[in-house]
C-alpha cells in the first residue's frame, strides 16, 4: 500500500501558468520555474507546451515538475525562438493510469493548433458534452478542457478570441484557464472569479499568467493585476488585450486565503499572510482560552497561530516538528497506516510538555488526522489541548475544483461541534465564525459554499455516475 | 547517438490483434501473447484495450510488448469477465516523444466508447481531416485512426457497423483495422486487401483477428480464413457477421511474402515459407551462377537461400553469424556508426574462406548494408561474391503503410543494376524478375507498386509538408 | 547541471540505526521506519541488513530511504523470524557512481558474517589502512567501515566483542557505529562521544540503537539512555551488555544542538528544542537590536528565532515562505544557479514590508546564501536587516564526520565579522559567543573545534591526496 | 512470474575481455564493443574498469551490456589517455539482488589498485577461503575472484606477476582470468586450459585478451594465438611477456565447440563452424535414418544440421521459426509457463508438414524443451521425428564454470536413451558418440567430464551447503 501522509486537507486541483514573450525567450525553462513555484497546487502530473510561431511542442506526464522534466525532456521543449507557452500542475491522486488526462490538452482545430490548461470545474460539462457527442464529437479524455476546446472549435466562423468568449458563456462553474495558439496567449476566469488568475510582466516585456503571484516572482515578473471575474485577456505583438465577457458578483474561493495559496502572495488585492494573521487574531477574539502556548499544525496553521498568539498574548512555540521528507510516498502495511501517517510526519517537541496548548490548524475535513495530533500532544505531556480552527466547519462539498470529500465524509456535516471535539479528544474545540472569516479576509465577496451550501456559480445537474466514463 | 543496427530493410508499420470471447476470458493475457507473436511488425510502441461490457480499460506506451506490459500494467488490464479486446504494435522509429500517437486510440462517441487500431495508411486522410476540421472537429494526434473515428462518429444516425462501412467507403488506401466497442469486435480490410488480416477461432469459441496467423497460434486458435479485401467482419454473441463493403481486385502487398510476414504462416492462401523457397528456386533458374556455397543474409534471406541452393545444387552453408543481441540499440560514435552497424550484427564464419559465394538477401533498399556485407565476406576470404535478391529492384515509395525510404534514397530508382553492383562491390548482382516473383508467390493479384509505380489503391493528393502537424 | 538548493549548511554525514529483538519481529519494516525518521542526516544513500540467525540479507543503494526501498526491495529483506538488523543513511553529494560505498558494509570474517555502519570519521584511518595493505589486506571501498572490519577480523583469536573493543582502541576520531553478526547487535561511540548514539527499548523487549531519539519513537521505543563516550554496548538473548572501552572527557559535537538533530529529541540529556530557544535568548541578550519583527530562516532558524523574540520582546513573524518541494533536485543552467537556488526555495512574505527585521539563522558557512536572503528581504521592502546567528563563526574544518567545507571556503576564517556583514549586505551582523553557546546548550563538555580549532579527538596525520583512491 | 524462454541448455558462466594500449585509446568504447560481441556468454551483468595510469574507473551492474552502459555511464569511463582496461559479462540468473557480485572486482592492495574478472571456477576456492578467513581476511562477496585477489595480495614481498603466478599454483579448477593494475594487463588460463582465452592485436599495437576471437574482431584486432594452458601472459610498454606457470595436459572444454562459442571463430586452433559441420556429418554416419528433411533447432543446431544434411543427402530445411524477441523475459502465469516457453520462441513452418523430419540439436539437459519441440513438429504435421544430438548424453555436472544442472536433473544420468526417447516422444533418438565427438573436434585433448565423469582439473572437496554464504 502506498499512501501520502499529507492528507485530510481540502485539495486544490491545479495550477496554471502561461507566457507570451514579444522577443525570443527560453520559455520552456521559465515555464519550468513557474510550475515549480506552483507545485503545491498539484503533485500528480505536470505538463507544458511551447511554440515559436511555427513548431508547437508539448510534453507532460505523471509526477512532480522535477520528475517529469528531467534535463533531456526539458531540452526537447527548448525552442530557440519561443514566443508562447503554457503549463499545468495537477492534483495528487493515487491513480497511476491517469497519464492521458494530464494537461495541457493539445489539439489541431480550424483555428490551428491549440493548447489548453485549466484549474477548476465546469458544472455543466456533462450536459454540454452529451450534446456534442450527439453531433459527432469525439471525447478522448475525461478532462473538462476537452469540452472547452470542442466548443471553441465548433465556432468555425469565429476567430480564436471570439470563439473563446462564446465558449465562456456556455460553460458554467468556477474556473481559470490559459489557452495558447502558435502566436497568442489567452487567459480567462469564470464570471464569479471563483478560481484565481493573475497577470505579471517581466522587465523584458514578456507577459505572464499564473494561478498565484509566486509563479510571477519565480520568473522575474512583477504582479500587474488580477484577471477580473468574467474577463478574457489575450496577448500578442500589440500587448495585453481585455474583454469583459460576462462579469458577475465576484466571489473568489475563501480557501485560497485559508489554506491553498502560498503565503508569499496576494490575490484579488488581499495579502495571504496578513489575512491569515487576521484570521488567527479574529479566532482569538471569538474563541479565547487560558493556556500556556500556541502551537501551529505546520505548515498550514503557522500564520493563524502567530495571529492567535499575538492577539491573546499567549506565547507562540514550535510544538510539532514536521519531517520535511514526509510528503514522499512510503510503504505502509494497511493495518498500521492510519497511525503511522501522522506519526511519521509530525512529532511533538518538548515545548508541549506540562503545558496547556492552543493548537491552531486551518481546517478539519474528516477529523481523523486532528484526533491523532491531539493524541500525540497528550502523549508528549500536554496537560490540555484546545483546538482552534481558522475556517468555519466544512459542511458541503465543493463543485468548483476543490476535492474536499463526499458530503458524508465531512465530519462537520454529520456531527455537532461538541461531537467533533469528543471525537478528536480535545479539551475545547472552536472554529472561526463565517462572518469573522469574511472580515479577516476582507474584500467585497467570497465563495463560502463549503460552509454555507450557497453555490454562487451553480451546481451540477447530473449527479449520477458518468456512464460514458473512459477508464484509462 | 543511438541506432538500430537492423536497418536498410523495408519496415512494416504495424500489427493489429483483436479478440471476441462469448465466455469470460483472460483477454489481457491473450492479447499480450498475440502481440508478442506480432512483435516483428512493430517495435516502437505497444498497446491494448479490454472491455467486460461495462468497464473499458486501455494502456499503451513506447517500447516492446514485454517492456510496456510488465506484470503490474498487465494486471491493471485483467478484467475478470472480459469479452472484447484489441491490441497493436507500432513500427520502430528513433523519435522518443511519440508517446501520444501510440495505439489503440480510444474515444467516447455517440456509439459509446470505441477503440481502434490500424495497420497501413489512408492516402486521402489529409483531405478528409481538413474537411472535418472546418466542421469543428478536434484532432489530438497525427494518427490516421483518429480520422476514421471521426468519420464513424459523424454518422450519428447510424449504428456502429453501418457507420464503419460508411467510413470505409470514404477512406482510400491500404489498411487493415480492428475496432471495438464495449460489446463488439469489428475488423476490416481495404478494398484491394493490401494489408493482411486473418480470422481465427479457439476451441472455447473465442474469435481472433490478427495481422498474421502466428498470433492466432500464439493464443491457441486455428486459422479460419482471411478477411476478404473490402470486407467488414464483426463478432458479437451471435458469432461472426460479414459485409462486403467495397471489394475490388485483390492486390495484397507482395512484401509480406518477400520479407515481412513470419515464415510460420500463410496469407491469402499462400504459405510464406514455401513461397520463399520458390522465390529462391526461381532466382536460381533466372540468374544462375557457378559457385561453391549459397549463404543467406540471416534471418530474412534464409528461405530464398535454401530454395536457391536446392535448385542450383550448390551447397547451402551458414556463412554469416548473426549476433542475437544486435537488435538492441547501442551507443555508437557518429563517424563509426556506418561500419559498426553491420559489423556488430553480422560476422562471417569460416564457411566462406576460399569459396565462391552466392549471397542471398530479400531486398536492397539503399545498398549501404549490402556493400558492407560483401566487404565482410571478402575480408573473410571469399574469392567471389555473387549477390542474389529475391525481390525486384525497389524503385518507388510505398503509400500503403510501408516505410521504404524517400524515392531519392532508393538506390534502384537512380542507379542501373550494373551501377548498384559496382557500388556494393559484388562480382555479379541479380534480382528476381517481377514476373518471376508473381509466379513464385502465386495467387491472383499482388501489389508491386514499389517495383512498378502502379498504385492500385491510389496515391496521396497532397505531398507538401503537413502544416497542421502537431509535434508531440 | 543538477543542484540541491538546500546548501551552505554544515552537512551531517550519516545516521545509523540498529535493532535486536529477543522475539521474531518485522525488522526490515521497523528499520525502514527508523531510517525514515533519520532521513535528515543523509540523503545520498540508504541501506540495511537483516538476519534471522541463519540468513543474512542486505540491500542498499543511492537515493532516499523511500526511493531505495520500494515494496519489492523491502519485501526481499522481510525475514519472518528476524532478530537483528542495522541500517544507515548517507549524506548528500552530487556523485552518482558512489554506489559501492553505500553502507552497511557486509563481509564474511572469521567471526561469521558481519554488517557495519558508521557515522563520523576515523582520523587515523589512512595510517591503519596503509599498514594493513602491507600485510595483505584488500580494500574494496574508500569507506572507513572497511578499516574497522579489517581490524576486527585481524584479531582472529578474540571473539567479536573483544575484537571490536580492540579495534576501538586503535582507531581515533569521532564516530558512532552499529555492528551486527547473525545473532548480536553491537553499538559503540568514540572516547569523546563526538557523534551521538542513543539506546531505546520497545514494549515487546526489542532493543534499538539510533543516532537520535526520533528514530526510537518512530519504531515505538522509549529512550533508555545515551551510549556513553568510549562505551561499547551489545545485545543478545541476555539483554544489554556494556563495556567502557576507553572513556575520555566527553565532548559531543555542538552542531547537533545548533542544527543537525531534529528538534523533537534530546541528546546526552539536553533537549534540542529547548537548547535552541536558549541560544536565541542568549543571542538576544548578547546582541540586542531595535527592530519590528524577528524572522527565522526556515526551518533551521525557527527555534532560535522564537527564543530571540521572547527574550527581546520583538514580535516573531513568518517572513520567509519555504517551498516544501525545494529539497528536490532540479535542473538549473549554470549561470543562473546561484541566485535561483535561494529564490526557488525561500520567498519573502508581506510581513517584512516596511519593517526592521531581525533575521535569525543557525550558521553561516560560505555566506553566499545569507547574502541572497538579505537581498530578498530588502527587495520585499524590509527597511533594515539585522542578521543574528545562533552559532559562533565557523573558522576551522571538521574532521569528525561533518562536511563543512575546505577552510579557505569558510568565510569566517578569512574575513572579519564586519567584512562578512558588508559581504552579505546586512545592517548589522552578530554571532552568539562561544561561551554563550556552551551555556545555552549546557552539559559538561562540547566539541567546538570548528569555532576554536581545538580538536579533542585528534586530527589526520596525512593531508595529501589519497593516492590509493579507487574512483568508482 | 518472470522467465527466460531460452533454457534447458548448458549455460556458460562468463566472458572476459582486456586491453593494453601502448598509445592512448578510447578503451571504454573498445571494451564496450568487445563485451557486446561476448554477450552470448553472459546476460546477467556487465562491467568494466579502465585506467590511464593514474585514475582507475570502474562501473558494473545487472543487465545486458547495452542496458548497463548507456551513454552517460560509458562516458563516465572514457578516460582520454586510457592505457589498460578489462571487462566482463556474467551469466543469466533470475536473482535480482546479485548486484554486488558483478565483475570486474576491484580492490586496493599492496600492489596498487587491481581489477580482476574471471570465467570458470576454482574447485578448491572454499578451502583456500576458509584458511584466509582464519588469518583475518574479509570476504565481501561470494565471488571467486575475491579469493584470487586475496592470494595475490598476501604475497606482499612479490611483484604482481610473481604473486599472480603463485596464486595460480594454489587455485585448482578450470578458469580464464584477466587482471589489471594501473599500468599492466595480465591474462592467465588454468593448467589444463579448460576455459578459453585468446590473444589479439590491433594495427595500432594495442593488445587484446578475450574469451573468443569474435571480441578481437569487434575491436579491429587480429587473432595472434591462444593463451596456452597454464600460461600467464602480461602486457606493458615492452609488449607481450609470457610465463608457463604450470602447464598440464590440455583438456579444453568440448562444449565450447558443441554449443557455447560463436560460430565465427576458432579456439585452440579448431574452427568452431567447421567442427560443428563435422559433428553433424559424424552423427549422420553413426546414426543414419531415412527421412525427408533435416531441420535444426535454431540457432544452436544449425551447423550440425547442415553437416548432417550434407553427409546424409537429406535436404536441409528451415522447419522451425525462431522469434527473435523470445530472449527477452516476459510474464507468464505459472501453470502455463512450461508450454508457453517453447511455443512463444519456436514455431514450425510448413516445411515439416507431411514430412519425416530429422531434428538436430546440440544437447539435451533435462529433456523438457525437447519434448515440446517434438510435440510442436507433430502438431504441425510431421509424420516422423528423428532426434539427433551433436553431443553425447550429459550425465555429470560441470565443476569448471558451466551451469548444467544438479545431477539428478540431468535426464541422461537417470534414464536410458530409450527412456529419454519415449519421454520426449521422438520416433528415434541418437547421440553422437564420445569418440565421434573427439574426432569431429580434433585437437589433442578435450574435457568431457560431463559425459564421462572424469574431471581432469579436480573436483570440489566440500559439497555441503556453504554456511558462510552471504545472501545479497
Amino acid at each position: 500500500m502506498i499512501f501520502d501522509p499529507a492528507t485530510d486537507k481540502p485539495q486544490d486541483e491545479c495550477g496554471v501558468f502561461g507566457l507570451y514573450s514579444p522577443t525570443p525567450n527560453d520559455l520552456a525553462w521559465l515555464t519550468y520555474l513557474g510550475l515549480f513555484a506552483l507545485q503545491h497546487r498539484g503533485q500528480e502530473a505536470a505538463g507544458m507546451c511551447v511554440s515559436d510561431g511555427d513548431r508547437f511542442h508539448v510534453d507532460k506526464d505523471l509526477g512532480l515538475v522535477t520528475q517529469v522534466f528531467d534535463e533531456r525532456r526539458l531540452d526537447g521543449l527548448r525552442l530557440p525562438n519561443a514566443r508562447v507557452s503554457i503549463g499545468h500542475v495537477r492534483y495528487s491522486t493515487t491513480g497511476s493510469n491517469l497519464r492521458f488526462n494530464a494537461q495541457p490538452l493539445t489539439t489541431r482545430t480550424n483555428k490551428g493548433i491549440l493548447g489548453l490548461a485549466h484549474n477548476g470545474n465546469f458544472v455543466n460539462a456533462r450536459e454540454v458534452r452529451s450534446g456534442m457527442l450527439m453531433e459527432g464529437a469525439l471525447f478522448q479524455t475525461t478532462n473538462d478542457s476537452e469540452v472547452m476546446l470542442n466548443l471553441i472549435a465548433r465556432e468555425s466562423h469565429m476567430d480564436l478570441v471570439e470563439a473563446t468568449a462564446s465558449a465562456m458563456k456556455e460553460l458554467k462553474g468556477g474556473y481559470a484557464c490559459v489557452l495558447m495558439s502558435r502566436t497568442q496567449l489567452l487567459g480567462f476566469r469564470d464570471p464569479h472569479g471563483v478560481r484565481p488568475l493573475v497577470i505579471g510582466q517581466r522587465d523584458d516585456g514578456a507577459w505572464v499568467l499564473a494561478s498565484e503571484p509566486c509563479a510571477l516572482y519565480a520568473v522575474g515578473a512583477r504582479l500587474i493585476r488580477d484577471v477580473q471575474p468574467g474577463e478574457l485577456v489575450w496577448f500578442d505583438r500589440e500587448g495585453l488585450h481585455s474583454l469583459m465577457v460576462e462579469p458577475k458578483r465576484p466571489t473568489p474561493c475563501s480557501f485560497e486565503w485559508i489554506y491553498f495559496a502560498r503565503s508569499d502572495g496576494e490575490l484579488d488585492g488581499v495579502d495571504i499572510h496578513e489575512s491569515r494573521l487576521r484570521m488567527g487574531a479574529q479566532l482569538a477574539r471569538e474563541k479565547p482560552i487560558e493556556a500556556d502556548i500556541v502551537v501551529p499544525v505546520p505548515d498550514s496553521g503557522i500564520g493563524a497561530a502567530i495571529g492567535y498568539a499575538r492577539e491573546s498574548g499567549i506565547p507562540f512555540d514550535y510544538g510539532l516538528y514536521k519531517n520535511p521528507y514526509a510528503g514522499r510516498t512510503f510503504i505502509a502495511p494497511t493495518q498500521e497506516a492510519r497511525e503511522l501517517k501522522v506519526k511519521m510526519k509530525l512529532s511533538p517537541t518538548s515545548a508541549v510538555r506540562g503545558r496547556r496548548v492552543v493548537l491552531v490548524d486551518d481546517s478539519i475535513v474528516r477529523g481523523t488526522t486532528s484526533r491523532q495530533i491531539v493524541n500525540l500532544l497528550r502523549e508528549a505531556g500536554a496537560t490540555e489541548v484546545h483546538f482552534r480552527v481558522s475556517s468555519p466547519p466544512i459542511t458541503h462539498p465543493c463543485f468548483y475544483g476543490i476535492d474536499t470529500a463526499a458530503r458524508k465524509e465531512l465530519v462537520a456535516s454529520t456531527h455537532s461541534i461538541e461531537e467533533i471535539r469528543a471525537l478528536i479528544g480535545a479539551d475545547t474545540l472552536a472554529f472561526i465564525s463565517e462572518r469573522g472569516l469574511r472580515e479577516a479576509i476582507g474584500g467585497s465577496g467570497l465563495c463560502g459554499a463549503c460552509f454555507t451550501g450557497e453555490y454562487p456559480a451553480g451546481t451540477p445537474l447530473l449527479n449520477d455516475v458518468d456512464k460514458l466514463a473512459l477508464e484509462v
